[in-house]
């Protein structure tokens, strides 16, 4: 109907696409080991038939649905069952589960693909005047129920595509700033940047699957930020469509601009705003030209402790990384075991190297560290940055084991929800979970979320496997990026809430944020007040209910209702 | 009474302390041929006697007085005339001429110094259960009008000193973060920090007498915002104090969190709010210990265009500096008049280099553009950002003068107000305006100002004078600073008013931002639909109305009624 990819109704990425572990000797054993699921009896199970998925009719009146129509084509909108289905979550593993056990609460009534803005601000304005609920969609990547209607919604709800409107449309060369239209995914985006010479930075490990538009939205942040920021601090110039009123449209400009004292920040109120102040259809961005040197190189540390020490300091000192990055031990045994025989990390583990580190220098293979730090630039800052930072890895035990496991982490890092989409077939579910924290909290932090996964999965009497990641240094904190998985029983959805919020709530309790990366939604929102005060969740209410007065911009996101906490649905 | 001290009623900085031109023979000749003001001849205008100031008799109710020296002892609340009309205005050019000229509209009521957060949530409580205005005041250095009362102002108006809340409460070693009250000034601030090894690194020129909270307030920006970043970028956590409601304090916290997608982003909502949303007691921002080196060094350029071209490769460089800053050339003649004569800048365009390089490589003395650059850090990352800038410089036809004129323009650079002070003393007005824009408008933008500053000049038929310097660099763009000074008529505010209108209407025009580090109030107010389009406009208004129902908190700032814009006051 519209050229516009999406991704597989039942999972992640496109059909044709998965996860193979055959060509990866240890990763039978070590999912057995995390999780007692032994790959080669458990049954794979099948997908349900989308004829058979139960969905409720349209609610989107025949007039509504051509008067959508007169506006952008009778092509590019939609009530079919499976546009809606498409369109009703995003890809978080509760989303997963849901729609493969025709879990399906409330669907899109009508799915909309404007061509521009101009066409965005007739749908808007039509919606509005019919009192619709909009929720804009983007890649349909979002793992935080950002997407869903709420399943009580009595209104019309139209699903806004952004599909259709992805172009570059113009670059200042001398400002190093990109026009983009917000509905461009990561791979378009980068495509047409490149052609020209540029680069965003922005990779996600979503990217292949999400929009400049939905990161954005939701405050999103690449595995390079250490160098280009964070999506708040590309963003400088945006469009939001908001309804518009008497003698004038309703788009929302904030112009390009470096920075500004005008304050209170509306460019950062849309920055997150999961579509909750209109819809933001283009945005101007921070582009750079394509470096010279582009390298990510591996090292090992003895030990979690070591690993964050060492990158602290890094992001104290002169060098300027693109990339900071350590897997905690259990990750590191993850890496390791999705390695193909020929990986150089399995090698060197495998290898004569690593019974002489732990001969001589007393390392334990069990605590042993792997990281990932990159190098971007010209020839002579690349190589300087890499002489800083090796000094401070030596300094704290490490070392390195050269550019080839970066290579293969590059070419890697899109690919880990495919793993989870493969588990999930075989009946255990993982999702992935991140806060940010002050230096001071990662390593209690990191301590803390493995206690309370660990008596979690106690709780719910499973067996359950969780390993996290330092990634994204700022000057005086780090993210960490926890992923978890376990074999699911009778309940899924209520057992994987146990898991997350506990999770969650050991994020809160030693110094973390809700999210470093992924939003707000319904399913981080439980924890908002205890994240931002309840004067700031006051402030938050009283800026939707006066900027969306009819609660028409995907409603309840982000704040949600207090009684209907994530864990109870 | 209290110990709290405040800058002069009638200019800027303390009693005693001012410019004097006799050391500095190029001065009186400069000002005579920018301004046509013989700085011999002028008659030097006296201070009016204080005690003939008209003020209006303080609203304030006794009862309520008496309520408030309940909260925080006698001693810290007053009704004293000196006290309210040190807390009417802050430092602007019209605020000078205003006070000087027994322009006095408004002055607060009573004027309020509580000891801490607690005793200021009970103040708050106290002014809103009375329906009174309450304005913050730190330093008392704003010049957008962000402090005054409105003249048509009913309600009583309660000004907040926060001028005893200056103690750096706590040190994050580990995470490089300060946790400091929010009336610290500058020099306290960092001296408290300094004598643990640490610094803020936020220097704007009024650094001597500004406070933490009202560079927060008015989303300021240091002159080595190209390190540390802008304030908006220091600020991680913060305590906002709100009304209290039935059951909770009032107390708005934002946690220091590195980066969080929790959006829309309440701390940059806080961030330049001019206590429109609350009153700022604390934050906790990003310090950095003291670089080992932190030097300023001068170069010359042959003229304009060829230091922007320079600043702006810079930006695109792998070089990071600490300060990125250049004078357009009439800049350059002023910093030589205003120099002693000992000075290496002076020394060197008096020397025989000047003759040397305008006969062997062209330069035209009237072009010629001083620039200052910094790099801070290590020893060795400080030599190499020198290498990799000074090759840039070299480029574009650059020539370095060592750091002997650095190291003055770092002894100088907080005392351009004092030059203000003494012209107007002698009859001539001069303030600032400054504003950011992508670096492809920066020439334009430069040019367009000093067209639109001479055309207004010309229409009010005086002889007037404007010059700039490009400082805080960023990827996409810069920010120019803009000093202008006239001999005035009759009419001080009125010609000031065509002045400055004129400069901000060339900003907005030519892609630069109303303001880059000095706020709304209601000085650049008139600018903001132009500057972040009606809906924007629209959302901020929505967001005060919301948050702060009863029009309690400053009210009518930052969004001034349109009607009412600073021009026809």
């Amino acid at each position: 109907m519209t050229d516009v990819q999406h991704m597989k109704w039942w999972g992640w990425g496109v059909e044709g696409v998965g996860f193979h572990w055959e060509d990866k000797p240890g990763f039978a054993p070590f999912v057995e080991y995390a999780t007692g699921l032994d790959l080669h009896t458990a049954p794979v199970i099948s997908m349900p038939d989308f004829d058979k998925l139960t969905v409720a009719d349209s609610l989107a009146p025949a007039a509504f649905v051509s008067e959508l129509a007169a506006i952008v084509g009778d092509r590019f909108v939609s009530t079919d069952k499976m546009e809606r289905v498409v369109h009703t979550y995003g890809k978080s593993i509760r989303d997963l589960i849901r729609v493969r056990a025709n879990l399906i609460e409330r669907t899109p009534d009508v799915v909309v693909y404007p061509a521009d803005e101009a066409e965005t601000q007739r749908v808007v304005d039509a919606a509005v005047a019919a009192d619709a609920v909009i929720i804009p969609f983007g890649g349909g990547s979002n793992i935080a129920s950002s997407l869903e209607p709420r399943a009580d919604e009595t209104r019309v709800v139209l699903s806004l595509d952004m599909g259709r409107m992805r172009e570059l449309i113009s670059i200042d060369e001398e400002s190093g700033l990109a026009r983009i239209q917000a509905g461009a995914l990561g791979p378009d985006l980068e495509a047409q940047l490149e052609k020209r010479g540029w680069t965003l930075g922005h990779f996600p490990d979503s990217f292949t699957h999400s929009s400049l538009g939905g990161w954005i939205a939701t405050r999103s942040s690449g595995m390079q930020s250490d160098k280009y920021g964070d999506i708040a601090d590309i963003v400088r110039g945006l469009h939001v469509v908001r309804p518009s009123s008497p003698g004038r449209d309703g788009v929302l400009v904030i112009r390009a601009i470096p920075s500004s004292s005008t304050g209170p920040s509306v460019r950062d109120m849309i920055v997150g705003s999961e579509g909750r102040l209109g819809i933001i259809t283009e945005a101007t961005v921070q582009v750079h030209r394509t470096p010279a040197k582009r390298d990510v190189y591996a090292y090992f540390f003895p030990n979690w402790e070591a690993g964050t020490a060492a990158m602290r300091e890094i992001s104290e000192s002169d060098a300027t990384p693109s990339i900071t990055r350590v897997s905690d031990a259990r990750e590191t045994s993850f890496s390791l075991a999705t390695s193909k025989e020929s990986h150089g990390v399995a090698k060197f583990l495998s290898g004569t190297v690593l019974p002489f580190l732990m001969k001589s220098k007393g390392w334990k293979l069990d605590d042993i560290c792997l990281s990932f730090i990159g190098y971007e630039g010209g020839e002579a800052h690349a190589k300087r940055q890499k002489k800083l930072v090796e000094a401070i890895v030596k300094k704290h035990g490490g070392m390195g084991v050269g550019s080839g496991p970066g290579v293969l982490y590059d070419q890697k890092k899109f690919d880990t929800p495919y793993i989870r989409d493969f588990l999930l077939d075989r009946g255990a579910a993982g999702d992935v979970s991140e806060s940010a924290m002050p230096w001071s909290k990662v390593n209690q932090l990191h301590d803390a979320v493995r206690v309370a996964a660990d008596a979690a999965f106690d709780q719910i009497g499973i067996k359950g496997w969780i390993m996290s990641h330092l990634s994204h240094s700022y000057h005086s904190g780090a993210c960490l990026y926890f992923t978890f998985a376990f074999v699911f029983g009778d309940d899924p959805i209520g057992e994987y809430n146990v898991v997350k919020t506990a999770i969650q709530q050991a994020f809160i309790d030693n110094g973390g944020s809700l999210s470093h990366h992924h939003g707000v939604g319904l399913e981080h929102a439980p924890w908002l007040e205890q994240d931002i005060s309840s004067e700031g969740v006051a402030v938050m209410r009283g800026l939707f209910s006066a900027v969306d007065p009819g609660d028409n911009f995907n409603p309840r996101k982000i704040v949600a209702d207090v009684k209907e906490p994530a864990t109870s649905r």
